[in-house]
């Protein structure tokens, strides 16, 4: 209900003068989203400022010592973030201009040196990548751990029977055992589209200045391995233009995982309502109404749907402002951090989530049991007669035709006799718990290379961030 | 970077004491996109108790006098709000659970019993029908402000040549008039479907409780009175499985604008290039650039490109929520709230910047006639063949044929000709400039017999506000 | 697996010659899709050519001699699309060349002339509108048809207790009657946007040639009159940007019905599982499996679902393509013809099945009864003691304290105490199908209206036409 | 205008008998669609039935005659299919049942044996990671073949001058090489997630039967091994959740080709506007309009952007199907077909027109070196003064402040002075060339491999397909 004031007002800002109702609707929520990359931010002017001061030009674009200085500044700045105390005004703009602004504030000229030879669009894109490394690490090591907690509690109910269902309805005979290591699997599948997002996004832009380099000897190497990058985007103008496209890449990985969480999601709900009783979820993860007494209600597992619905229109977001973008930067792309930023949050929440529920739920074997009924055996049953011999068409018809006369059969014997490679008596756990160790050692030996990098260049602590 | 605690911790709510990750986690962005709420939670509340006091039971639920209490204090907190003293906690989780605790705190059993015969879903449901009866008007007469401005610039260059286009490419003779009351018109189709968001949202929820109605009289043609809303919606069932689908049918109506607009931002990014320069942008709507000094870019309407694929994506994500969401109230549904009220702030920021834009360009006839080449005559000059007798798939022939000898005609003339009705010279702008009108004074009166209900509601002054 | 050739070689078409293999790629799918559009294709040019001989231009364009035998070629034309035997060629690309070069060939220069003072753009922005104005007037009826079915469903099990759930758990008592007249209110709101779309559509862009007019007299009001639309578009500029933009309201509107079907289809498939058995579905609307003797699935409720996924990214498909799109027709547009004639398509079948499957469902009163737990009844207990004089927040909390206490009551006395507006025991069923009604009377006069025009052009039946 | 039969009629497939209608609506474009599949159903059913004859029961399932026959069946319907005489009648309603008919008719009660042990879940999956694992390296290749063109063209106009964007206003001093070799190396990117999506959908899911595995000792190894998979899908229920991913996660990666091709599009579209004429496209890519003679458009260029539009929604629609969806197979997933299949058709196509325009582009020199104005070497210049020594942001002011005093500098010596690394004299062309050529070698590889084990499977010659 803010009233849009009538009167045009003007804010200066480091790169001019503008009207104060234009500069709140292009600043955005930019200064708040900024927050998630000012540690970013200080890391890669740290890069920069290295880079410049081993420039060989004469004069130098920078002393040892102001290099130094700089840096001594950066990690104090860095300080102040992780406690909290840093801010973007909405005359700032954004984070690159708050710390290029504390730097000049406390260095001088040697502050307004800082910028030489690169532009914010280097700096958004070098900040939102180191993010995202790590962010994706992250995700990588939760949505590892969500895959474990799913495989042991598919081995500690391995062989409890439960109804294998198609279309919702009663099919064939299986266990809790094949339900639960069945979406370990899909998650070790997302994990292939993560990896292929940390491919992309793991190389460095920063040197690209506006998308068409600077008349200096930008030593772009030195600065791919001062911050612990695979290897620099090669053409400027590419590295410009893959703004918002690397962004799109991983939104379109994390929202893959959310869609096998949303499943993993329904599939509880169904089977904790009274009507199955398979599974009860812990009652931490459950919430009570307002207005309804009695309730326990599976808001988490709720949210995790609805929030894959929201990641889903975030992703879509942005990938729509890329289609047809001319090349070069346009500031559409602003628009694109806060879907990212939202995006890791909410994956990483989801899945530590889900994984404190899997390790939580109470599996009713009596419930499980009690669902079995004549017709999930009836392709069992067909398939004795064609062991016996028959046709298959023939014994699928007899049976079908036979329906009424079918008796219940033993589950966990049916479940016994799938023995087949990955049927319910054909799972090999052990094999994918030790995909799932190869994968979090690879995660832990990157985490350390990257940390070890950031480490020396600014001289704080990298090891037990998170 | 923040690292999830290890050591689970638990929190009191009003419903119950739950895990602190998972408050975090369920809560989510609430107390922030609830504050838009919160006004209008205390008027659904001032009605609320208003039937309460009015219901035909022994022993009353509410005596008159604790209902004036009650929208005292809820008059108080709708000042505290304006004020911006107002906040949400945690540990409330939502607007709701925090005006009923602060009622309780200062009217003790009275404060405890405005939840009679209500739930939050019935709460949160006629709050976002309030907020965006309000918005939605707002968003019209927003929309309508540029139409005028559209319509104003038309006729102020209602005859000045332009090459028009098809493929981007010259096609034919048009003019700046012709250009720009298109694009006004377009937005009163968009106001088409706009009304019927109006229309569909325009309906009260309240007295569904959660879904299934209460064992109490409860008087629902009452509140709606008093609210000022069109009707009930009768079935208390769909009121609950409303929720979410009229946010997406307004999102898919603020879409529309955007993609407007945002085709009217491509126009003038592209005309306003100095390779055509039919337009001067005004410079208080450009911004420049931390590297390089000379340049004035046109940020505020790549900024409108931009968010016309945020708000699709929020949109989207709405409407994948409700995909296949079981009746009744699902808790997915939290997650439309924040997509709602980022959409309207977002349409309606960018039709404030447009019209401002629209009021400040300088047309540049020079550009504009220097523009013109004798292929956008071709068509003209093949239907003079016709007019003197040749077939026109001939005559078409014939020019096509004969490009090379085309001269360039008069821009002025060429336009001039075009005179059926809609073209060039058969434009009338009052027809549209009267059609706009009509649907603002409609706006007012809605306005006025809304705010009317309002003030007298809760005694609080509605006039001025929008 | 065709293999690319790749010797290039190059066909004919009407207007100039063009790579083989780019034709393929630019008329697409065009021929299959311009078939749905056919015979309006031949309407639209009656109009243009009954136009086209009224003008008052000397010498004529057109003769009336020579209009009435272009009218009856067309109507000739309609007989053999109705027969099924009207095919377009990949050199005629699209359907408007295919009738031109038709017309050509019986007439002579009569058809050579047919094309005066239009384009193709405008040929198919008319074909649209009409072809979209009957299928919104039979969408509207089917969705119409449906929502009768609800409610002769929910009268006929009206007080039939059922269990209300929200987030899927049992929560409150209610019925069958309030579960299916709330899913019929709801089809009432989304026809509401499906009158907007209506109104959108229906005004006549015929006229605007390529966006900019012609320098003839062309008289746009008589077409409007001729083939019953509302009024002109104005703007010709507009007539030519609005293409895709009515597909795209259109298809929002559309997307919203299949919502609502997706979740009733959501509900019917949960309620069918032999856990609750509620609702046994008509089994020839169910379909077995190849392997699985025993299984009658409800394939047409997930097809349902399915499809409202799909319909959702065609209409996404639809609007991305307009977003940013420079002004003027350009090709893009293409893409969005499919989209809309499979949304149709799509939305029409789905409402058809839906209401086949209402119409045939059993319920099992037993099963809705033995599902009543004393929970469902908490709320009621909670607001009796408040009936009592206990504040509510206090009579909720001595009910949670007390769940265990809580006996079952009769769910047919709970159904019938809620008695307020839309409540189990407060719904007005006649209300609901007097609104229905309303609607179909309004679609029938549109019809009648639309049809009289046509008959009268063409000369062809449109009484019995769907 | 179809119009719906109101008498109930019936039709007779192999799992029973349907009501008409209802077949019309879930048979849907499935015979159709299946046509793509159809050759891959023969190979996933050869790879079977030598499976079955194989498998260690007494009596066997199949004798290796019988096996033989079945074979030799199947190589014959190859043929037929590659002939184009295959079609899939609607009692068949897909093409399982099309080829189990076909069999049975030939070779009667082995062809009834066929479907032992497997449903039809198991082989339209299997058909489907098949049909993508070729077109997934033809799309490769084709990638591969237009980033190929790009560097050609890069090279044969590396230096000549562009005038660099950002904003699309003029920025920096650029080149065409840097311009066209950006987006080569964009899309070498876009392999990396091309290939995950071939990794992920490298796998063979045949032998999980509906989900639940067989009683059988089927050896899913083998069929691995025959069909020349990476390895099995291990978990049997995972397999068939998979339906739906693959195919999504697949999409996604080609939207993310067409996104990049959409922006190489849109640049070209505007470079070859009159106003710019930086580049003159090839003719025979261009098309006229019916109503203008002079035009010829851009049409190929702008159905890039159209289809790029279209297949967001495709790959938008298959994400929306999974969300939230039940676990195990639901009927949903047939809908995603389609869209996988029209996607690869529609970014193989925009490649293939894309890689033509690019080798037929005449590069305008003059006009590209007349578009240099001073503005565009403001940056330089304000380095220069870096370069003696002045702090960066005091120089940027200077020369903010001076813009009308300058002067145009030498584009060629402007491009020639930025020579780190990727810049315009930086660009290693040889570098990204040798990258596209490992890529390539590597795509063939696999091919072979994949051709070598379906040549032996059913004796069909695969070298030269493709």
């Amino acid at each position: 209900m803010k009233k849009v004031k009538s009167n045009v007002k003007t804010a200066r800002t480091i790169t001019g003068t503008v009207n104060r109702d234009v500069l709140e609707y292009t600043v955005g929520n930019d200064p708040e989203w900024d927050l998630h990359l000012a540690e970013w931010d200080c890391i890669g002017t740290a890069a920069h400022v290295t880079m410049l001061a081993a420039m060989p030009v004469n004069p130098p674009v920078m002393q040892p010592a102001e290099c130094a200085a700089v840096i001594k500044e950066l990690a104090a700045i860095i300080a102040r973030i992780r406690q909290g105390r840093f801010s973007i005004s909405r005359a700032d703009q954004d984070v690159h201009m708050a710390v290029e602004r504390m730097l000049t504030d406390r260095l001088g000229d040697t502050g307004r040196r800082v910028h030489t030879g690169r532009s914010r669009n280097d700096q958004v894109a070098v900040d939102l990548r180191l993010y995202s490394k790590n962010e994706l690490l992250n995700t990588l090591d939760e949505t590892l751990a969500l895959a474990r907690a799913l495989c042991r509690f598919a081995r500690k109910h391995k062989n409890v029977p439960m109804v294998g269902r198609t279309h919702l309805q009663p099919a064939m005979p299986s266990s809790v055992g094949l339900w639960a290591s069945g979406y370990a699997e899909g998650l070790l599948d997302d994990i292939v589209t993560l990896e292929a997002a940390y491919t992309v996004n793991d190389r460095n832009p920063l040197g690209s200045a506006a998308g068409y380099g600077v008349p200096l000897p930008i030593d772009r190497r030195l600065t791919t391995r001062l911050l612990g990058f695979r290897e620099p985007v090669h053409n400027v103008f590419y590295a410009s233009c893959a703004r918002g496209k690397v962004e799109g890449i991983i939104l379109c990985a994390l929202q893959q995982i959310m869609l096998e969480l949303s499943r993993i999601a329904e599939d509880l709900i169904i089977f904790s309502m009274p009507e199955f009783g398979y599974f009860s979820l812990p009652k931490e993860f459950c919430t009570g109404s307002s207005i309804m007494p009695q309730k326990y209600n599976p808001d988490v597992l709720e949210l995790v749907r609805g929030r894959t619905a929201r990641i889903m229109g975030l992703a879509q977001g942005v990938l729509i402002t890329r289609k047809a973008l001319p090349g070069g930067y346009n500031r559409d792309l602003q628009e694109t951090k806060g879907a990212l930023i939202e995006g890791f949050n909410c994956v990483r929440g989801s899945l530590r989530m889900l994984a404190g529920i899997i390790d939580g739920i109470v599996v009713n074997r009596e419930a499980l049991l009690g669902a079995f009924s004549p017709g999930v055996f009836a392709t069992d049953y067909a398939l004795e007669l064609v062991a016996a011999g028959r046709p298959f068409r023939a014994a699928y018809n007899h049976v079908r035709e036979h329906l009424d006369e079918l008796g219940c059969a033993d589950p966990f014997k049916a479940v016994s006799r799938k023995t087949h490679l990955g049927a319910t008596a054909g799972l090999d756990l052990k094999l994918l718990m030790s995909s799932i160790s190869r994968h979090a050692a690879s995660s832990k030996s990157r985490r350390r290379k990257f940390y070890g990098c950031l480490s020396k260049l600014v001289g704080v602590n990298y090891q037990e961030v998170k």
